[in-house]
């Protein structure tokens, strides 16, 4: 599980006084990256070795609204992970008395330049498979 | 169901040369917006009242991406509703040839001023029933 | 001088319960595609021949806020133009009551697909400089 | 002068693969809070006691572009500050060269909850003029 933590934004907010909820799947992004950059995978990488990683599937369950200035974790698993997707679970909890704010789902799919269905290359796929059977193995025990 | 048509904007891209995932979830709102005003509610008197309808539910199936500028049409329906939330679905179709890009749907609960939850009171919950049971009886015949 | 009309998204404002300022640089640029869209140049034929269009400057002037679901003008017109920059100018205007609720300005230079300072090739500039031209002629009758 | 430091968010960037000119105000955005905090004063507690601030001025220089992942630090300073207004300068700065990406101005207008021009009381005011003043005198010597 890997952890970032970051603080509300004002922009972040709407006129109901909280967060919008558009903005968790920023916060699931975040956590998307700092999980395959602790993995040793950068995005800018992928990209560059022409790969994309569009997302095909998001889902995000709202528990307790975050505010303004509140500083927040967002803790990423990796849920599912094969050649051709992967599936990030994650958990956003409010910092100073660990509320949880929300939980979510996010699917991406491997693809060439064009939009095309690939399979992800073996040099990323190694990397991202031992950050993944780490965590797997720490669940089991 | 209620439809209403917007354009990609510029700022709505990443750098994958697509529209950012979490922008559907604004365009979702547009169309819970209209489908509202369709009925005759309009979310600032319903705030000004003292209701607030914050989201608890989100999800979204991307088929096909959104490129700049192109057209597209949010239809919007109501899946469930009652005095204490509302189930909403849609589907975002891409004008010019109607490919469909996303589905979605999301449930907001009702609360007061404070986040705690709350029955809609019968003057919204009529119109919004109103409109809720001319698309049921569509959907039967 | 362009005229396109939108409506405030939910999303777009802040829990100072009005637009929040930023979103004022994406009317802009709405108002900027459209100008360029009058004239005859589409911003994705400009990008797939090799020419990218940064932002080099933005100014705004708030005068009135914007509210959630107000129905505005973006009145766009070009301040000067030449083969490596464009300035245009915008004002935001509220529809029911013609109240004047920024003003902006920005500049935008032509640069190749390496960030390279270009000059726009005849084709494209001939399109801008009709419609620029016109509403020259405009301003001084 | 006070310092944040962040990173580009993917969702930051555009379909020209850099970060969207808009972002830089919610950068700015992030300077000023930092700055307010470092002074002691927290927009929510000023909020509470019947106090807005919206802008009614922003400008922003485009120098480089940002690229996604890149660290960068946001360095905030007051160039006026009254009772009834405050003026932040901004330099946006890639962290790993130094590289100077962007420079901004923002106004803010004091006013209270109906948006009428107020002047700030004279607790926040003594608060923010402290750290204004170190600023002024480390700028004199």
């Amino acid at each position: 599980m890997i952890e970032i933590r970051d603080r509300v934004r004002f922009v972040e907010t709407d006129m109901m006084g909280v967060v919008h909820h558009a903005n968790y799947l920023r916060w699931f992004e975040m956590g998307r990256v700092a999980y395959l950059r602790a993995a040793g995978v950068e995005l800018l990488n992928l990209m560059n070795d022409g790969y994309l990683f569009p997302i095909t599937e998001v889902s995000c369950n709202y528990k307790n609204s975050a505010r303004f200035d509140e500083e927040f974790v967002i803790r990423t698993t990796m849920l599912e992970f094969s050649k051709v997707k992967m599936t990030f679970g994650y958990r956003i909890v409010r910092t100073k008395d660990e509320m949880l704010l929300a939980t979510g789902k996010t699917t991406n799919a491997f693809t060439n330049l064009e939009g095309r269905p690939t399979r992800l290359p073996i040099s990323y796929y190694d990397k991202i498979a031992c950050l993944y059977g780490q965590e797997e193995k720490g669940r089991k025990e």
